[in-house]
């Protein structure tokens, strides 16, 4: 039912914009296709593509995966729309390489488990194209580096697909950051607080979930991500909620990341949660999960300001990325979807409604394109950061997300294993843009294209 | 009209107690009375007051304060109720001695600036009297442990007076948690979320601040509190928030504090409010305040869990302590007043109202108290916390909340500026029990007493 309407709204918006005027001519049509490639088709890769196909000026040449079944999934996706077959690239984990030299390729989006990404990033950029690489882009300090280096050497870019940097209310707030009414900003606060355990623990078998397998017998993140619990302590997934605030605080553009600390709760949840399913002996019962429930890192930033992060993926909650903006002037508060701003919130000391506000400072590129984002998964916020990689390929600039905030946002995972395994000792952050943030202008969604 | 309202009902209280059947004799009335003494009849010393003067079992012996306007609004009170004058000590500083050494007093109540609180407590304990100290107890590390061995070397007790952990709310949770309804806890936070700047500067000439005067000029808390901020970085005011969550966890009493790290937003806060009230030229505009505006703490705890202290109060924003308990099997917040209990909770991954399970699982002393305590400030907490410390007295037995409690939950605030001067760098947290939390069990609430 869901799935027909999406069809059908995709197709209206397909014919649709063939009749504007500036797509008159096939020619011009055919110059602003952007050509890309994907590698991963799995469930977030076959979103980007569902993305993709709605757009005209988007041409999907190849597709990469080394599970025929999700190639096989995502060539339906491309002939439901009508599109001509993506050449498909399934021979082996390292096929992509293949891929990623054709010429007929303008951009990349990699989709694949994390430790993937930078060895498909770097390979994407060395052969001349845009990498557009998902969350976190990086595992390891040393791979943060390599992405940089492979920019700076290449002059090729990569974006990482920070999708929650468009979220409306994300952008509203930024919008108010900017004009000032939160004063001079003070702390902010933020976080993946997701119960995952149904997807770390999923064998396919059931639509949501089902049974405590992961690893070979594992569906989907269930094969490469729970294994990461296993290996590591530390935010394994810190960029959702950093990479907004970092836009807020102008990270890398005015501002830096100093140094951090991170502590990390206890590794009990996964543990209970598989006796609890699968009983106390099952196979996975012995195994020792390394990553503890809740993993806190406290960020401080060269021009003062603290950022806390929460991960939190191993217990029963609500999903929350729990956001809150501070300032001399005011609080956003994202748990309460509340706000308080002194001398313009009705009462003092009260909570107002976030409502109005979202409304009276949503984003010029919320306001120009919501329409078409409606259409698209998480809320639209997918919608808006495939259009930015699209448009900056298009454009041929550098996106609005760049190589140093993948470096950046991502570098805080390893970073805050490190603090943990020293005791929660504080770990400086490296610079990634070698003293360049100094003079760095923000560029992030201050135009209505990106 | 307030006001009038609350003397009625104290008159019909006492009254209404009097005809109680255990009190039929003058004698046995007598027997069981409690001679109290009060250090400090400030805004907080006369609350204390107040709720004793409530109590038919209190006889309020001594009263001193430096300020002899204090000791006047107190004497009033008392006559407002029909007791005879207390004895005042007013003459300087150091007069509390000779209240302290009254033998016609069995505990003292102390409610004055928080350098104050030690020297008081040690001489009121040397005396070998109950001592009740307010919120924090103790200033520096040293305070604690001279805390520690004072009742040690004279056994007599301590008890720090941490009303939040009579609150209703948090006292179901600890109910909760006690039934194992969270199942393991991993992770809580806590916190002083509370918009002080109408407090730190505050000339007594509005009755709700007013100016931006402190120090000399200031009126009540700017007297004294507002000179903490410009000395100390650190978490000043960390018991509201860490004693409920410590009774949780059970520390000092099979658990222990293990170390922390803190971490200091910038001190903007208070110099803007200056600017904003009072212009770019006043005075106070050239202080240099130390206090960073949220300052954000992480306990580790020796069974593992991790603890999350926020304090901010120089930024505006409505009061919150921010309470956060998480377990496997459950999560409750303060915040959007809400909890989720899997497999109990109706909805999957959905919050549910935290109202019906007030109801269900509120705790025994509140069921028991509940039309006491509802005459008293701070919603009821305030009424319990001060029985609590009687009724200990008149039971000669150790207080719920005791020395050890005192000087622990204290010594975050210390060991957080020690954190922040070193660059936020884990600090180990003494032990004030030397070792006695591994056998030592829970006491707090356990009866319908205390
Ligand atoms: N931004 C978001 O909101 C969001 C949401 C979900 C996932 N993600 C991210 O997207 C990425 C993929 O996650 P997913 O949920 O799609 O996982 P998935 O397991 O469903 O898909 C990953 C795909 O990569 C394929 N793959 C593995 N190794 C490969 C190789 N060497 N070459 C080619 N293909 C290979 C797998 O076969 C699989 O189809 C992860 O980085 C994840 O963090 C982001
Ligand atoms: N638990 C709570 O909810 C709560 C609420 C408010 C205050 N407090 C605590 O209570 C204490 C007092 O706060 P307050 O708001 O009443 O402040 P206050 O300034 O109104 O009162 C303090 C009183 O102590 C008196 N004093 C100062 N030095 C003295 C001395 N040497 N001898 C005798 N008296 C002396 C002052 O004259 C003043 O009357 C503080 O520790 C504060 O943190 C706790």
């Amino acid at each position: 039912m869901k799935r027909r309407n999406f069809i059908a709204k995709s197709l209206i918006y397909s014919s649709g914009a063939a009749i504007l005027p500036h797509l008159g001519h096939a020619q011009s049509l055919e110059q602003t296709k952007v050509r890309l490639g994907f590698i991963g088709v799995g469930l977030r890769g076959r979103n980007h593509l569902e993305m993709a196909l709605y757009r005209d000026d988007v041409e999907v040449v190849a597709i990469c995966d080394i599970d025929p079944q999700a190639i096989q999934i995502a060539q339906k996706l491309i002939a439901d729309k009508g599109r001509k077959p993506a050449v498909a690239y399934q021979k082996g984990d390292h096929d992509f390489e293949n891929l990623a030299k054709r010429t007929d390729i303008d951009g990349v989006v990699i989709a694949t488990p994390w430790e993937w990404h930078v060895p498909m990033a770097l390979e994407v950029m060395k052969q001349g194209k845009y990498a557009g690489v998902e969350v976190s882009a990086t595992v390891t300090l040393q791979e943060s580096w390599d992405l940089v280096n492979m920019y700076e050497k290449t002059g090729s870019h990569c974006m990482i697909l920070e999708n929650v940097c468009y979220r409306r209310d994300v952008m509203a707030t930024l919008n108010m950051v900017r004009q000032g009414m939160f004063g001079s900003l003070s702390h902010v606060q933020c976080g993946y607080q997701h119960d995952l355990r149904e997807v770390k623990f999923n064998d396919g078998k059931q639509a949501y979930g089902g049974g405590v397998e992961f690893g070979e017998k594992g569906f989907s993140e269930a094969k490469w991500r729970t294994q990461h619990s296993i290996d590591r302590n530390g935010d394994l997934y810190p960029t959702h909620g950093l990479g907004p605030v970092a836009e807020m605080l102008n990270i890398n553009r005015g501002n830096q990341f100093a140094y951090l600390t991170s502590m990390a709760s206890p590794a009990i949840g996964l543990h209970q949660y598989i006796e609890d399913k699968g009983g106390k002996d099952h196979p996975n019962a012995k195994v020792n999960f390394k990553c503890g429930d809740v993993v806190q890192t406290m960020i401080k930033c060269h021009n003062g300001e603290t950022i806390l992060i929460t991960h939190d993926t191993n217990l029963p909650r609500p999903y929350s990325l729990g956001f809150r903006v501070q300032g001399t002037k005011g609080i956003w508060m994202d748990d309460n979807k509340s706000i308080y701003l002194e001398g313009v919130s009705a009462k003092p000391h009260r909570w107002e409604d976030f409502k109005p506000y979202q409304e009276k400072y949503d984003h010029p590129l919320w306001k120009a394109h919501a329409a078409d984002a409606e259409n698209a998964g998480h809320g639209g916020i997918d919608y808006f950061v495939l259009r930015a990689f699209i448009e900056s390929v298009k454009a041929k600039v550098a996106p609005p997300i760049d190589v140093y905030d993948a470096a950046a946002w991502s570098a805080i995972s390893p970073l805050s294993e490190e603090s943990i395994a020293k005791g929660s000792a504080p770990i400086q952050i490296p610079d990634f843009t070698r003293g360049k943030w100094k003079t760095n202008k923000p560029i992030f969604a201050l135009n209505d294209q990106y």
